[in-house]
């Protein structure tokens, strides 16, 4: 399955008054990476949800804190489809400082088409499975961003 | 001019890694005064947006710090509307801890229509501007809240 | 074993572009809601933190999404005490809309000594257990916060 | 006197309601961006606290939004020192968008020493005030992040 990583620092106003990170946080990161993880494939959700009405809504979430994180750490985010059904996506996520894993868990998203009259599970498209199945990091040209 | 105040409890994942809260909370907590300054006046922005497709986005913003705050502690926030424009309106905040005020900034927002092809700037409706301009606290069951 | 809730209104900013509300909330709301169920029963955390370095780190989380929330929707926040061992204690979150039950989930938190050379978990102290395994809803003054 | 410059997406998290970047998180780009005009200068703050007690906490700050922005744009965040008083330091933040200016403000920083009887205002050492009225753009080593 595609996998995706890329690596942030820790910022100021993401640590509360325990000196740690606010564990909100990392559910944040969790879906900045997924966006990420569709703009490397070239497929913005923003353009996904503005030509096609589609948005990926969260079913369920889940995150294990191993490691305290702090400001101004440079940690790494990994990315990678888990179990795909008809209808929703799992995104596994880790989290890696130095080396070692801080923390995992994993989004569940729903494939949902966003109508006038409401919103529906949609089956993910055949182009859309293929391109979250393939194997390997996803290729990308290493940016500034 | 109208004024509308009320209390709330700095939340832990308010504050930052230097025990004290992230200032970009105050702004969040302007825009929340502004809403609820709404909400007592019985005119929902959530509403005015849905029935009336009027949005009032930021101009300008200012905050000045005094004294910091900490987790818990109880604070007031009072509102009151400055000047206004035919199109825009300043909305002035304090924030009081103990009687003293720690805090106070303004908003400057504008009446805003947003329809299918852009935004466009529309004069203040009269009957706004009258319930904006009434002398006194709002008048209000105090509630849970 | 004890329970608490109380009720909120949906922030404008709490949403994001999809017009229901940014699913990183849902857990800022689970830690709102453990810190009022402690301050319900008189033991502040931010005072627990102060007057004996012990804080209530995030070991586990999860949330689940039935149906989504919007703009200044009145919700209630219903915590409970689960499962307890002799260092964690479980959150049961749940959030109700009009009756309703929109989200599910759980924090499991370890009971922790912060001191000079690091932290480490402690057994939880044996008023606080018994405080904790109250049956009932805490009673409390409906207050204006 | 001293700039930088970097660049960032705008996150879907980032966006209110009304489909544009919810305001407060101008302010928290503004409190990044100094803390990367540190890092640039290999001067993190994170450091600073801990070796020497150094803060910089807020006193005033303002913020003007000339266009609103949206989900997954791309933009440059150009930070300069501005006015430097005995114990103040001025950041003056813009925010551009292809090329365009979409907002603009600063903010005001006092250089604070934390001990363990309080806070207490003190001169910027000359070393810093040199450093800070360097012209010219940091020179850094354009990186991943």
């Amino acid at each position: 399955m595609r996998e995706n990583e890329y690596e942030i620092i820790v910022e100021f106003g993401e640590t509360d008054g325990a000196g740690i990170v606010y564990f909100p946080n990392y559910l944040k990161w969790f879906d900045n990476a997924t966006h990420r993880f569709f703009r490397e494939m070239n497929l913005p959700l923003s353009q996904l949800t503005k030509e096609k009405n589609i948005i990926l809504p969260l079913i369920d979430v889940r995150c294990t804190f191993e490691k305290p994180l702090h400001d101004e750490e440079r940690i790494v985010l990994k990315t990678s489809v888990g179990k795909m059904s008809a209808k929703t996506i799992q995104f596994n996520h880790e989290i890696y400082l130095d080396g070692e894993r801080v923390s995992n868990g994993y989004e569940l998203r729903g494939w949902v088409f966003k109508g006038d009259d409401g919103i529906s599970a949609q089956p993910i498209p055949k182009e859309i499975r293929e391109l979250l199945s393939c194997d390997g990091v996803i290729e990308k040209e290493r940016s500034a961003i």
